[in-house]
């Protein structure tokens, strides 16, 4: 069942990870969103095998969530930057690290504080309603199915 | 460089992945969190072998996101449950279909509406500053190391 693509199944979390689901992408993402934007750059913070990291960068760009741009000339050399499609996948990455810090980040801590510039404060990520805006928890959301069953 | 475990990278969202970031295993939790339990349930909402919904069902029971418990003693039945520390991956989920719904649902829209049981409004997830209670965009958001850099 290797084959069966995500963007098939009638299902969004499917078709997102279908775009950032591959094994890296997600920490390629990370690093865009710490302000990496040159391929040495990706390539020394994460353990990837360099075609591997081209091939994450690529899709990235087919899909419209990095652009790639040309910053020399001679010799040509490029910088991937996050679209604004790109910086939407912000609360994607600050769920992970949430998660992340509170179960797995073991005696010394988290790794890294996200801290909001503005007040000092710690940054999370949190489902919200966007009619009262109230914090949702799971038990409080239904999901409400507009033509098929899902997937 | 397959061999590489995220367990070992300094970084949250590498962890988080490293538990959740398998092929089908946020689709295992989305279905979990629409309420699904029985094995037959995942196996009939996903196109997925079953020696692999198997194997993804017991790295989350051996993490603690799902908890087995049998439910039925002859012939000897198990479903799987949401800890609270699965519950706590709910802002991933949601901020994945969010990113979904809005890039890639085409001319159909969005398959399922998610909403919020008190008000009807629909369901997001955003950063947030748990200082100040303010959404925060990427750009408001400043990274301040511990102890090593980033991995």
């Amino acid at each position: 069942m290797r084959g069966v693509a995500f963007s098939d199944l009638h299902c969004s979390v499917a078709r997102s990870l279908d775009v950032v689901g591959e094994r890296w992408t997600l920490l390629v993402l990370r690093d865009a969103f710490q302000g990496k934007r040159r391929f040495e750059e990706f390539s020394r913070s994460l353990p990837v095998a360099r075609n591997v990291l081209t091939d994450r960068l690529r899709t990235l760009v087919e899909h419209g969530v990095l652009e790639r741009r040309q910053y020399e000339e001679h010799p040509p050399r490029y910088e991937y930057r996050l679209t604004p499609k790109g910086m939407d996948l912000y609360p994607v990455i600050v769920a992970l690290i949430q998660w992340g810090d509170r179960y797995l980040a073991g005696a010394d801590g988290p790794p890294v504080d996200l801290v909001h510039r503005d007040c000092g404060g710690a940054v999370g990520a949190e489902a919200v309603c966007r009619g009262c805006g109230n914090p949702v928890h799971a038990r409080d959301a239904q999901a409400e199915y507009r033509m098929h069953p899902s997937p």
